[in-house]
């Protein structure tokens, strides 16, 4: 599991900025700026830790030379009290990067447990539960991410590096099969085409337009049954649309490769974690 | 209500960055350029509408000619299959912004309905709910708008446009007069002092040391009534802590100024709705 | 006094851009890469220094690893020949960050010297001289700065940051009243209201809307005592307009808490102070 | 006189955000989205004109279809009440734009009449005023226009574009000829050098050097008369240092081509300019 | 063919300050603000012309009313003295923007001739030219563009939006198999993995690891149709390393693909164009 | 010769943002994270090295801790197989960098070749080679480096620091010595006046109008030695346009200072150079 710190490091700057501004009114006036303390971040709920290290980046980026220690790896399952990292150095950087730390770990580890919660579910299948394009602005690098720690996988990262044609694509091009090769020639031969289908035909028509994706859209689960035995591997098929945990069970057992879920990003509730100061020394 | 556009407008670009990037592979090869649609922006769900023209500033941004017409205005509660807006002009255009517009849309009007559910509990009494520095990086401007669109009304901007004074602080300074004498020396004339407290004598230190907000943190109902006759109106009471809907009623009724909740801007669940895009004419 | 180090290094990158663009000609064509100084940073006036470590700041922005050595610290009164700081290391780091560095140390020492010969005019009294927005576009947040260290406090950073209504807003609003009751509606409850009156009478009306801060426009000496006896410790009050040197004391003397002038930051003449490099070694 | 508008137009952005942020919250909650009104920029001093297309910028930016028209042109004397401008349009733009346009057009204005009043001290002989690189951070090419429109020129915009030999540069290079020849080889044929001079000897060694510019350095008006005599129009002769009104005149009659002072860009007062707004309509 | 103006519109900027900077110093003293004149883009040499709105989007970046008139579309093979745009409007924003909107035009013009001179040696067989990650920096999508308006495809983008496993990876991963499982595991079903090969044994390998795409790098002719004849279809088959414009023809008739070439973009001469100005009126 | 690294900087991260966007999602899958090698960029041909060090900062701009160590200096001429630098630390930076390092190494060395190549049939001679505003955009700070390292000189920046009055100029002034009139009492006195001409009679009213540099357009190698007698010396001479190899040896002997050539930066071929990497140990 890999998060570039290179592409996220102008993020928490801005970040930063938008929290802090001209500077922390209350810590810069009362506590010294030599003064040193030790931090200790703390789940307060059972779930799974995502971002523990873009927590450690906010620390870091206030000052290079605090010290900041994780207690467990992105991806663990943590019971209340546990703790997940320590901070040891001055104190104004520990309270003044406090909140967009807990912030950002917070939704993080919110979304993979999400995540992982779905992707239990789909145990023992070959269906992998993936994320859309339905992030947070500004956020989609590390929503993804967090997606991926929770046991999901990832669709497309945006618009520019796969084709999805849908329903108003099909009918301005004539049909599937027009709409793929129309794609296909301008597009790089490391791109691959999905296209969105509703009903049999449709997935007929991708598959013998040589589409690499076939998505079943808010299909029933005998519809998807149908799909996959009529696709028979000859291309990856994604269910969408309409999963629920109680669905998602009988989605994965239909045969599908990949099941797509708005909701793991754009309606997932924090997992709340805190971050505990110790004494102030100076 | 007032969300500045012109502050707006560079992240709007970024996140069409993020979605966009170098293009929208599938449109631009399919869809003809000069190719005109018109979509209907649709509430899926009952609740409070917010960030309609934040909507039609991701599609004017994208080309200034669109037309973009709003249908209902941030605050409006709306039932299923009510239109929200109307956006006629480029095909391109439309296709291209359509995610980022829903994605805004969906978790402002997300938030502005949570925000109306809770400030319902309060109404009769003078309580405000207002928000928290629990916001989502980087979306905290939409955020704050969104919860005075649902009828609540805002915490501090961020660290540097109000003191908050905290245990830590209270510790170091050697108490809480001396903390409020140290930061009223400092800032400006203009700028307000809250002292954060989690007992009667706290409260009644923080009175006498003339601080402008008192914050009542995790206290009890019995506790609060007694904090907000000890006070008397000499300062604005803020609970915080622990506020469920359950208890809200109560903690109004208590008699403080102010509610504030975190759970409005990092947890609140999308409102759904959806972006139908009629014929495509070229 | 703080000033952010954090939010100033993109403007000091900035900065240097403008003065040192694609590089120093002279410099890097006559002096070898590795050669190594010596310079003094001396005061030529007597003054208040500010702004010793943002001067700093441009040096170790070029190369982390020059010595820079504080001698004095912001505040200090200083006299001709006075040495302000000492800088060891890369010759052409000291010698391309010399204006700049300058540039920065001279307008601030200079705002914090003006700021001082006022300040020193209201001591003992309980008014405190503050800044307006006539500020320098681009270098507010140093020019507030230098304020603080002349012995003055700070107005509101922008229009973002406190309410203040003036004539216009009064007239449109329908009275003093009524354009308090609109912002106070919308505001946070962190954020002060100040307004701007001209007549006793506008006085009057403020402190029944129930304003934090009462702004003095213009007043002579006899209203502002009846208007600070008419106010009577209800709200902050705030002359402004036409101070001068000459009318200071006896406006401090009157009674007010704040006395503004736009003259500490937009006509500061500099604070002569030089860059002595010494013999360089290669 | 040219100032790049293209050039401008970004810092205008940013210097909005540094003086209204997230809004106007005064003005964005009291008046109505739709009033218009009319504003007025008067003189309330007598001087020179600079700036007023930049005032302008500052309105259209925030709203092009703001009506800004300009009554004179930069370089216009006006006296105390002269109109400047007549702006029409949004209430809201022109009172957020208020102060930044002030801040600016008073600075620029305050320069290039400080720049007339030594530039007219050289009338009738050859001797231009210039300035220097002693200009406010961030405001380089903005106080360099006011300096041409009051009568002045420029010396070089930075350290990129003119060579500029120094004392330190002729030690390490071991003597004027060899610091000359050191740059002459390495820069483009269009760049000129310029040898900064404290004897007559230097001069000598310069002229012999073929040096394009000769700066004499703080010599007195002998000695800069021996320099002219000395140079014989082989080189640009410019005096620098120590240049008050007073010595002002004689240095011009000692037949220097070039006089620059500092003082005209870190130290020029304001010119007093007001905006007076009309009654808003809506 | 499509390229996305709003992701260029900042480059433009961007490169405008390289040549402009502060102003256009000859143009700005000598041509009348108001001076309006007629632009005419030729070619000079026989090519492909790409990139025609890139020229254009220069002009009206300037200034929003230019009239910039394509003669030719990109993709058009052109002879000298064709004319390919007309341009109306500011002499100033004509002449200033000239030598950033050849700069641009020739390169991309230079690189589509290159391309198709290339392309038209595979017509006839399945074969398509692509670029490579060999571009200049800054310039890729540019780049990438004028390979499709030649007649080419593109390879990925960069190295976030397709797998290419190379030599090193199949060495730490201990085999081609363990690489392809390493990433398939990891990435979005959306991406492909290509695997670079330099033996039949490596290609056996990759087919069986399931590579999207095998790359054969620097094979023989022979080589190249061994293993075309040992895929058989069920990959995409590159070309890559040593492609003359000699050995292109055996390369494109032993059925690959895909024939990917560094030279498009990173030695591509430039295909001459000027642009010549009419008389200037005012 | 010298680079400003510090220029360069945000250049080396926006052009890793270019290749890398996200990650490398092959080598962040394959090889741990923590694993070492060592790389050895190579001369695969003849030629001269320029930018040897903006290779090195690709490389620490992506980690400050990698070791680069240059084997050769920019401007050696170095064999096929000669070791430029070798490189060692994290593998993943390795591999990371590699393409742009090469992409930047191989343009700069490409131009410096070509340059040198022109710039050896100009010795014995006093005429130098230039380069042109021909540039490819964004790269003009190290294209001009590049020729310096080549063995030529810099013409001016832009269109900012220096004059260069071409025919449409001339005929809008109404003639040479109105333009150059025009331009010289608004410029600084540091900034050079170059004057294009076409004929002799042109190059007889620059001499009289006091340019500083007068351009032989286009002219024929008698016209060239005719103009070359004229000026006498009283000008630098520039020789333009048309410049071959088979006319440069004749041009240059004909007595010109100057001779500028637009080939060396837009259609330099580039310099082969690889990076061949060691073992991956972890």
């Amino acid at each position: 599991m890999y998060l570039s710190m290179r592409a996220l490091q102008p993020k928490i700057i801005e970040w930063l900025n938008e929290d802090v501004g001209s500077g922390d009114i209350t810590t810069e006036n009362i506590i010294p700026q030599q003064a040193k303390t030790v931090g200790l971040i703390q789940a307060k709920q059972r779930g799974i830790v995502a971002g523990i290290n873009v927590a450690g980046l906010v620390f870091t980026t206030l000052a290079p030379d605090i010290e900041f220690t994780p207690m467990v790896e992105d991806g663990d399952e943590v019971e209340p009290h546990t703790v997940l990292a320590k901070i040891e150095g001055d104190a104004h950087v520990i309270l003044t990067g406090e909140r967009l730390a807990l912030n950002l770990l917070q939704h993080m580890s919110g979304i993979a447990t999400l995540t992982s919660s779905y992707a239990r579910l789909a145990e023992g299948t070959k269906a992998h539960v993936v994320d859309t394009r339905k992030t947070l602005p500004g956020l989609r690098m590390l929503e993804k991410y967090a997606i991926r720690v929770g046991g999901g996988r990832n669709h497309r990262m945006g618009l520019y590096d796969a084709v999805m044609i849908k329903d108003n694509h099909i009918k301005v091009a004539g049909g599937i099969k027009e709409a793929v090769r129309m794609t296909r020639n301008e597009i790089s031969h490391t791109v691959k085409i999905e296209v969105e289908t509703e009903t049999l035909d449709q997935v007929k028509e991708a598959l013998e337009a040589g589409a690499d994706i076939i998505m079943l859209d808010n299909m029933s689960i005998e519809m998807i049954e149908e799909a996959v035995a009529l696709i028979g591997g000859r291309a990856i098929v994604e269910a969408s649309g309409g999963v629920t945990k109680e669905r998602l069970p009988a989605i994965a057992k239909a045969g599908v490769d990949i099941i797509s879920i708005g909701a793991l990003t754009n309606s997932a509730p924090i997992l709340d974690i805190s971050l505990d100061i110790g004494e102030i020394k100076y």
